[in-house]
Order: structure tokens, then sequence, then C-alpha cells
């Protein structure tokens, strides 16, 4: 068994190379940690930070046992981890943060709902459905327009398709593969936002003030933090923090994606059981930043402060807005933070900036 | 020849693998660039975090060309490299920043003082030594109690002695090992401060707030900063650094040690052509910390700011005060950074604390 706190000079081990990996390692290195990485491409953004790179599938046994080998500690940088490699670890004593629980609510949208309407955070109304039929029905009960989400995979935008009319429900389904899914009400919210939040091996918790989220095509364009809320929205946002924290027995990061309706009530959108591009700004705006933050949870130290320092603007640059970074590092006001990616695809997150301000 | 500025995604090379260079890699990191790092040791605190490691001797050819190989620019995080290596990697159309002459000054106390005071930067007297004779000549001249050092090498306290008596002379120049020797004059200063200060490729500086030292035993316990300091004294370490930089054609961050006078004059003491000690401070109470800092110098960028956010303790966790981690992760103010290093010597640097507060 792992002791925990873990002293400095441990190794932690993270699933993923991409960059929440790296900026975990950022982290983690400046609290005195080694990282092993476990990663499928050889060349990677948290791969060459990484004290160590085991490349492999996140089932490979043969890489798995490499990771236990190096570590008792295991996170991950992205919700899609096999639960069989969970648990496989688990099995040879590394503690994995946050845990299997959260893992398998996360990665089954229904699951999640279900969790979060179960722990007094409230949703959208929704049903599931496996087959044509069953998505006619549910989209029936819900109303159209109705949003129609994979109940497994997708991220930023992807795996899912608006329902206008009832009669285009059995095509929507079809479209997304015939796998089973989960038919959402729309929701007229006003504005987007998300509250970071983590909570330690001992319970304790800690939430960041929360961010208006502005998203483009389904990707994360633009964070303002602190957002504009009054008291009672914050507290709103941290009773649902600590409500899904606790019901999942949570240690580490979570990035928890909120509507505010016209009423001033917070609806739960979905919850990444990680660190999230949401919560880029506390890099820049916080003392402890979201990333230390995780590494602290799942070390078990005692969680940092969460205040805001700054108000901050997250840009995300997309594709080949990277290339615009000689104007950015012109810019007094802004701190830059890139992942070192080689190829700037269309819409892929090459790296962010923070434009910051006194409060 | 190397294009700057350096675009993310390049790689940056760093002679040596200590715990400056593992805080120069969290910073390169950010930016998006990858550090081939050079060093003797297979296990370090910035191997460990280096996208290439390459082991070997600083004066190793085959090492050197691999370095080479894997950059075209590179910098350092001690001024003992050999000048020949730099020479070596300059004749390969390798930029070494900073350049050789910063160096080849900062390597010898003689050349050092006589570049200073060339440069107006005031330094105590001081007269060098290669022989017994000329030894006790140096120490008559300067008076006792003078301070004599080896003109090369040694940090920290190490490589210097009083002389109380001038008949002590020849026996602190053979105890010094019979090498060339600098003796200085006692200089009764009221405080000892540092300037941090950047200069980039194109001409442009920029200078950190003034922090207040405390030493003990030759090596730093503790840093203040930014120092209480008026507008003259702030005026006149702008003024060095500016002499000192443009003096050199500096390129990167410079560590300035400095004495403050009784009369509120500031004299040079020494200086590191590298980041520094005591401007641990920045990564906590400045936006754009010295690493980052160096990193943007050396890769041609913009310089960033340099003003204080926040008002810094700065705290050295020398040998086995580093297990006081559990501590120091439990005070909500204090920022740890930690270096990974195995072996908790006496007196070794094993991390430090910044205890941050309001400005």
């Amino acid at each position: 068994m792992t002791d925990f706190p873990l002293a400095p000079g441990s190794t932690i081990g993270v699933l993923g190379g991409g960059q929440l990996g790296r900026m975990l390692i950022e982290a983690a290195s400046r609290l005195g940690f080694d990282v092993a990485v476990l990663e499928r491409e050889a060349d990677s953004p948290a791969g060459r930070v990484a004290a160590k790179l085991i490349v492999g599938a996140y089932d490979d046994e043969a890489a798995l046992a490499e990771l236990a080998a190096a570590t008792g500690v295991v996170t991950y940088e992205f919700e899609n981890v096999p639960a069989a490699s969970v648990a496989w670890l688990a099995a040879r004593g590394v503690e994995v943060a946050p845990g299997p629980k959260a893992l398998a609510v996360a990665q089954d949208r229904f699951e999640e709902k279900t969790f979060l309407n179960a722990h007094g955070a409230p949703t959208v109304a929704f049903a599931p459905a496996s087959t044509a039929e069953e998505a006619a029905q549910a989209v029936a009960a819900i109303g159209v327009p109705a949003l129609m989400k994979t109940r497994r995979e997708g991220y930023d935008g992807k795996g899912q398709r608006w329902v206008e009319h009832l009669a285009d429900a059995a095509a929507a389904f079809a479209a997304l593969g015939g796998v089973p899914v989960i038919v959402e009400a729309a929701c007229d919210f006003v504005r987007e936002l998300s509250v970071i939040a983590a909570r330690g091996r001992d319970g304790e918790t800690a939430v960041y003030p929360l961010a208006e989220n502005h998203h483009e095509g389904g990707i994360l364009r633009r964070s303002i933090a602190p957002a504009r809320a009054d008291q009672a929205l914050s507290e709103q946002a941290e009773r649902i923090a600590a409500r899904v924290l606790g019901g999942l027995d949570y240690v580490g990061v979570i990035g928890i994606e909120l509507f505010e309706l016209a009423d001033g009530r917070l609806l739960v959108n979905e919850f990444a059981p990680r660190v999230h591009n949401s919560g880029h700004w506390t890099q820049d705006g916080c003392e402890v930043d979201q990333f230390e933050q995780h590494i602290r949870a799942v070390a078990g130290w005692p969680l940092g402060p969460t205040q805001a320092i700054a108000q901050v603007e997250m840009l995300n640059l997309l594709g080949d807005e990277v290339d615009a970074w000689p104007r950015f590092a012109a810019e007094p006001e802004t701190r830059i933070h890139l992942y070192g990616k080689r190829d700037a695809k269309p819409g892929r997150k090459m790296g962010h900036v923070n434009r910051v301000k006194p409060l």
C-alpha cells in the first residue's frame, strides 16, 4: 500500500500524455515529485517532461505493470480510461485517483445525470435509449428540440446531435452509430459557467471562484474568471461541488460545467473527473492552480488556497492561432501557456493565454 | 545560424542538471519549448524533467556534439562552464547565452571587480596576488581585516578566508591552495541586497525590485522582496544593472549581489551570469519569474513585466530542513518549491518556500 501524504521525491503516475498531463508535470516538478507517463504515442506534450515515459495502450498489461512498478499512485488526464485498467492497477495495490466510481459515473452520460439528480445537483430532463424506437420515445417524452448524445465517449461537441422534430429521432440515433444514447431537454440558459473544485484524501474540499465560459462549435474558446456572481450564485455552485465530490468519494480536482438559468438557478451540464480547460485561468489567477491542487489531493497533501488574486481572461489557441505567439509574447498583461504539440491541425488545442489584470 | 525569436516547439540546451536547470525547464515547458540537458550525473533534478538528457562532462566533445545536434541555443545554470566548451559550441553555430564575455568576467573575481569599476559599478577596494609575497603586499595595501578569495571557482562561502593580521597573509594564501587570489577590503555594510535583471537579444532590459538577503555561513538563508527601499536606492540598483548588462553585451538573467552602506551607497559584491537563488521570490511575487524571463531572453522573445504583485519571504531549505515539508504544505500562505534531490546532505539546497502576502 502507498503511504500518504506522499513524500517529495516519490513518483506519481499519469495516464495520458496531452497538455493536461504536461501541466500536471510542471506542478508536480515544483513540489519535488517525479512523474511517470503512460501514453500511446512515443512523442507527446507530457512525455517530453516526464521522468519516465511508458509507451503503450491504456489497457496494455505490460505497460500497466511497468507503471505499477514505478509508482503507487496513478491519476489521469482524460475520462475515458478503461475501467479494467483501473481495476488491474488497484488489484496490485496502486491507488488510482479519482477512483473507479468517479470514472464509471463520468464515462456514461446517463449514469452521470442520474447520479447528479440523486445527489441534489439538478440537471435538464433526460431519458436513455438503446434502440431507434426507444430514441423516438425518449424524444417524445423530453420534447423538441432535444439533444441526443452517445452515452459514452465524445468530447468537444463530438458524439451529439440536435433533434428538431420528433420524426428525426431515429435518423439521429442511426447517425450517432446506433449505440446507447441519452436524450436531453434543451436548456434555455443565460450563461455557461463552471466550477473547479478539489477534494483531498481526508475529505477536505476547496472550491475555486466560478468561471464564465464561451464555446464555439462545442469547443471552449474563452473563460472569464472570477465570473461576475452574487453570493447566492457562488453558494449554489459550492453546494453542487460539495455534493458531487462527497457523493463520488472523490480525490483530486473536478471540473463541473453549469448552466445559469434566467431565474438564477444552476443546472449541472456535466463534469470531468480531472483538471479542466475552464480552470486554466487559475495558473495566473490563483496562488495554487488547479494542477498543483490536483497533485496535492492525489498525493494526500493538504489542499491549497483557492481565492482569486487577479482577474483573468483565458483564451484557447486553436490550430494555427498559436502562430500569433509573437504578438502575445509582446503583451505585458498576457501569460503564455503552450503545449509543445507538433501539428497545428484546425481546431486542435495548441495552447492558451491568460490575460491578467488586477481584481 | 539560429533564427530569433525562437519558435515554440524548438529545443533549448541547458548545461547543468541542478535545481536552477529544473526550474528553467518548468518555465520553458510553459512556453512550449523542449529542453536538452547536458549533465555529468545520470540522475539529476533537471535531467528528470528534460526532453533529452545527455550524460557527460561539460568539456566532453561527444556530449557537446550531441547537444549541438539537438539545439541551436544553449544556456547554463552555473558559472563555471569551461570557456573552451562555449567556444566549441559557438564555432558550430550554436548561440550560447549569456555569452563568452559574461562568463569570462564572472569566472575570475579579479576580472569581475576590474570590469565593474571600469563600468561605473563601484566595489570595495581589491588587489590581486599570485604568490605568497604578493598576497602579503596586497593585504598590506588593502588593510586588515581583509577577505582573501581564490580568483576562480568557489561558491556559497567556499574558497575564501578572512585575514585578521598582516602576518597571516602568507598562511591564508597557502590554505587557499597557493592559487591566484584576490584580496578585498572588508565592507562595513548595513544590508546585503541583490538585484535580478535581464537583457534581451535586442538590448531591452528589465529589472526586478531589490531583494534583501540574509546569509549564514556563506549560504543564503532568506530573502525578503521587494526589499524596503527608497527611490534613490532603487534607481542606483537599476543604474548598476544597466551598466553591467550593457558592458557585458549580456543576454539572459543576471543576479547582482550588493552591499548597502550606511550612507546609502551601493557597492557590487559580485554577480552571477545566470538565474540566482535570491531571485526565487519572483516565482510567486511576479507575473513573469526570473526563470521564464531567462528563457524569454535566451529565446529572443520580448521580456516580461518585473513589478512585484506580492510581498515574499523566501526561505532556503537546507539539508534535512526539507523534512518539514508537511508543515509548509499546511500553511496557506506558503508556496513550495522542491528540487527532487535524493540525498539531503547537511547544508545542501533541497528546496525553498515562498511565504506570500499582499503588497
